[in-house]
């Protein structure tokens, strides 16, 4: 008796059908009887495209899964048991904006950290506290699995504004999983890694095969060149002396931190060049929805992965099912810190390995303090974070301003100051709370 | 009946007159029988001058203290109540390397923050912990005030691989409560400051004018460019809407973290033309010492205030009083944690407000815990810190790494390990640690 | 020019003299224009007797004080600047019945500690509150000095449940600093005792005599006999053993946890004779109001001392006039814990050292955390007072059975039920909360 | 192919058939290739018994595991992987004494809680260092089962004063468990608890029933009167408006603070009657080892059930197999608090929910802060075992004392130094460390 029902905010994403694999993948386990993909007006087009893939994959998979399109949110969020949002306010124009315009001032564009992922932030906030909301009214016990960025800091301005039960999720650990697991050429089932950080700032502490500690193999497999990266950040290789100083994995997105001068480089030339990430994603984007258009398609189009996200369904789906199976499995998610990282507020969001089950998430205690040589990059973002929460939801132009003067990336309270006045007239429309 | 004998290691600094006066102002409350200027053989020359214009100052105030001149650290910590450390490993000519080696980098150097107050600590920790083993054998109820930068670090060091009792010291809290006097107008002894942070990153949170909090004031002032600086630190003056953001005053050497961009043109500039500040001094020391030579002259001079060092007597000489004398008043010093600031190890050390007695300092808890605001910058440099004292007490390469890589003022790892290099091979000589 | 208005809650009470002499010693420093003595309708007649003897008392010493008798609370209040509030809800008649209901279990009756102590503080909590919510109307900066017991409960209801600006008091630290005192046979103003713990449950840690430690000297002088107690309570002595094993200085009051046994044989036999303390006490303030009736009478006559509260005048005018003075002394003072002793609250109140200006009450760090020797009875009282605040703030049965459950004087949680029931059936009319 | 290897101290404990019948049980999963039952001088006799119990045993399964007895300890101990301690310093008679000792100063005897607890610790400190030692020795990397009780207080010792790898276990929580599964008469799979607290004074603070909270239900089955105690403790029915109070399951254990006066009467009763427990138990393992004689017998006879100690084999045996096969399943066991229960020093032992793997234990983080209306006796027993552990491994007669006198149950100070007076001489021979 299928008896789930999944609203997906964002549904026109061309992600979609990644999400919709998984949860075919899965069907033995989750018992779905709808899946409403809600979008906005701007996304009606793309929304119908894959709307239509959605269908024909479910009906190829031989699935009782019912597919509605919808625009109306709140239509769709009534009485539904886990709300997925990947929805990205402003769409890649903004995010185009986001990479583009630290540039001028020597400073890193990036969607979720620095400048730019504070402007995303902004935009988003005042979007996810108006679903909660409508989520209070109308499934006030559903699970927000919350994948829009920058996650760590949506999820905790969720969980620190209202009741609803936000899960914050993102794929850097498990796509760190994946490559770890290829490094070591195991089964991946046999590999557990310890995390700790923030999000887009999570380290693998130590990693264990068949319950030994092999985090040193992982470290030198690091320094002959292994690959640890995602689609969307260069593969820029670590300083062998930096890999032994740190001693344990950094994620993808710490470059952005460890490695500023040559990724703002880089940047600075794709700007002149090729384009902003965003640039490009629209491009294959654009050849992606020519795909999904395809009558004849009706699985997941293998040039997806170009665009980033793998394992994307992976870490939501198998997420809800720990939670509706009361699995007791571990996830890495975004969830309230409670003394698991010293030094962080209790109600600060972190990411660590959790044990999940129809309860949420419960985060596994670490085997020992975080090292004090992280320690000063976590509490200065997870600072930064809050600032930028505050802002984000009072619409207070001090705190903004602190809160991009203590970004690691923002080098001095002058181009703070500019940022946020060049982000303010970037964001027209998108940023309500600031113009009451 | 005289009583207090009183060391001073670096004693032939130029800086000398400015503390023998203070012991001169205090003579009735602080009955000095020896004070002991204590030097290097390379110091020898500055020692005799120093120490003969010292003399000719007691003489002059009709004062009877023993001014005592030796090469032998060792015989004259023998027995002494006070040991004070003003000395500087290399001289000016290693803190001129320290403030040119990192600009290569396009990252500023500085004697005290970033690589250039890395390397000063790299040279000074092996001196002053033998300094304190020493008067552990010697003078094992000894009082260190260390006034020896990085003050804040070189004092950590000293608590956490020592039982030596030691205050760290620093002059940039009286400085700036003596700006913020000459802004209001008013009398210092109605003024009194609440300070949170560390050495050399210290604000001053809120002001109080007889009980009445006039911090709004004061940063009205300061958006009405009041002069709030040092001698070394050109008074750039801060934005006003970040001064408003921020809610309370900033110390002068905050401007290396807000305003990175501007004191780094500003270096390249000096460096090319009039020179770094070390290579500035050593010119005012040469003038200063043709001066102190002068048999006539026998109190200080008044052109030993461009030196920098305003208020060093106060706050040395008034805090050996309060110790002497169980005075219980108060002092902003640096000391311990233990729980003072949140998020901060109990034995690091912070630079606050503490009673101060026979007994030695015990901090005042805080009015309130500290804003997330300035939070993550007082915890990243913190962590840079604590890995910076493991670094040169233990000689550890990956510790050394990892400070400079997580100092704010160092912009990739990248260019940690190499101005690592740098400064181990400008250094040759006073790294012994590194050379075991 | 005089400006205080000082009002004192529970003005007819047998102690105003004491204050009223406090005021007169202190009149150079503390300009009171007048004092308002409030009391109930029941208290009417004691309170003209002793209006009279304070305005007498004035009069006398010479001094342009107005003492002002009224039963309107409110009006007194109006523009006061410090309010003093030394009531006892249900009178001696109500303190007696606490001190024999718990008998007829074993266990032990006080007015301030175990289930009597817990009967006080359910009836003062409502009164304490109103009083809170009318000084926020009519004199919000106010400061409220509680003197009323058990002040440690009463004031910490008021700090979390108002935003009155308050300090709980009591004598038990300057009454043991004066014990030490003259067995140390030396003046009181070189004496300072590290103070830590709750009100009634403080520890003298460390005594220092002109900054040097003599714990232990004291320590041998109590093994010796040496009297440190209070008027009400016997002056057992402590084991030799204990003593050493303990190795700080226990409070009078400690005797109720550490020799519960011989104190319970001594309540009963009391009960059975003499009468409890409060039933001894109504004699003595019997004759104590037929001498103040005396028209001769013009100073505090030294009858009172008999009645206990010695001390009193110079814990709270003193301590006015540190506030009113910015005078930065140290008092022994019951206020928020704010992180200084670990495992209790920040918003719990805690009796510690702390400096007093006219910012109010800052309190010390401790020199080393707690000892485990002690935490465990500090924790297990701080968390039965929480619960009891809750239970008298809310009129919730269930803390309130929690609270005595875990009170250390009460053997089982069958006789914590009946106990509850006893006490609410004796103290009917003055417990509102719980007849909601 | 086998290759574990199990060494059980105290093997000739009446205990054992049920650790044997665990690993018959896990034999598919724990490759047991040897299991040493080692056992003293004393016990020889019942060592042979029971050791040829367990070979029937063995071979009644038909399982390929060698069944070794000795009284070399340091023998068996070699290359070994598992060491579980069971042992009893002293026998049934010390736990006699120990039940028996404090009736006379009307104080509870217990052989884990109260004086008595407090003796069996300091008998047993001595030895279990002494084990690690050799392990250390003998097996590095072996894991330490510790059974021994005071479990809790046994446990900490060793991770504070070794570097065994050391797990604390006790079969209170799954008795705990397995009465909430008959309550509900649900399957015990479907059953989950969040334990908190210490060993025998561990909380279930919520049932989940298929990830519903069902701790109401439960609660109201106690008022009921459902069962929930073990063999050695009387079901004294908890008072229904405590359990209302407490919201949460007392664990069995609880009874002994909350129900202090009940369990004396009892205990006195049953001192002048039946015999305390020890004497009881006595003669039950007279008659169970008449029983293990029986060489026909080849299974767990169902005689032992009455000894207690139901579900041993469970909690140890499923334990081994966790950390063997790296199950990252879930156990209540004793492990470093590490910030799990705030308040609690991170290297104290705590009784919760942990994951456990081939690493070891994780505790789970806590889903909300320990509620303040538990944590006082949390802290209250927490500090008294720090100090019997000091005691203990120091023979510190001062940490002695304060031990006693800070545990609940001892009603005074004198009465803590008679109570110690009288221990001391009753466990002549077992003290070494007060005899140095």
């Amino acid at each position: 008796m299928n008896e789930l029902k999944i609203v997906i905010i964002g549904g026109g994403s061309s992600y979609t059908p990644e999400i919709i694999e998984g949860f075919i993948k899965r069907k033995d386990e989750l018992p779905v009887k709808e899946i409403v993909l809600v979008d906005i007006e701007e996304g009606k087009e793309k929304l119908n495209i894959v709307g239509a893939l959605a269908k024909r994959m479910c009906e190829k998979a031989n699935l009782d899964i019912r597919i509605s399109l919808t625009l109306d949110r709140r239509e769709a969020l009534s009485d539904t048991d886990f709300v997925v949002t990947q929805f990205r306010v402003g769409g890649l124009d903004a995010r185009a904006r986001d990479e583009r315009f630290p540039l001028k001032y020597n400073v890193l564009g990036q969607e979720t950290v620095g400048p730019g992922g504070f402007a995303k932030a902004l935009r988003t906030i005042p979007v996810i506290l108006d679903i909660s909301r409508d989520m209070k009214e109308l499934c006030p016990n559903a699970w927000l699995i919350n994948f829009t960025n920058p996650s760590g800091i949506i999820t905790e301005a969720v969980l620190k504004y209202t009741n609803i039960k936000c899960i914050g999720l993102c794929n850097v650990p498990i796509h760190m999983k994946m490559d770890v697991v290829s490094m070591l050429d195991v089964s991946s089932k046999d590999v557990f890694i310890e995390y700790v950080g923030l999000n887009h700032l999570v380290w693998g502490r130590n990693v264990w095969y068949k319950g030994i500690n092999v985090t040193d193999r992982v470290i030198e497999k690091l320094k002959d060149g292994a690959e640890l990266t995602m689609k969307n950040i260069s593969d820029l290789k670590w300083p062998k002396k930096f890999l032994d100083a740190l001693g344990m994995i950094p994620c993808p997105y710490h470059r952005y931190y460890y490695m500023t001068d040559r990724l703002l480089k880089e940047e600075k030339d794709a700007a002149k060049t090729i384009g902003t990430r965003a640039e490009q994603v629209k491009k294959i984007e654009a050849s992606l929805f020519e795909k999904y258009k395809d009558k004849n398609l009706d699985v997941k189009p293998p040039e997806l992965e170009k665009r980033g996200g793998a394992y994307y369904s992976d870490a939501a789906v198998s997420l809800i099912s720990s939670i509706y199976n009361d699995k007791k499995d571990i996830h890495t998610i975004n969830v309230k810190n409670n003394g698991t990282i010293k030094g962080i507020p209790d109600d600060s969001v972190v990411e660590v390995n959790c044990l999940v089950d129809k309860r949420g998430a419960t985060p596994l205690s670490l085997t020992r303090p975080v090292e004090e040589k992280v320690l000063g990059l976590i509490h200065s973002v997870k600072f930064y974070e809050i600032s930028t929460i505050e802002a984000g939801v009072h619409g207070n132009t001090n705190q903004a301003i602190m809160a991009l003067a203590n970004n690691p990336l923002v080098p001095s309270v002058d181009i703070a100051i500019k940022l946020f006045e060049d982000l303010c007239s970037l964001n027209k429309g998108y940023l309500p709370q600031f113009n009451k």
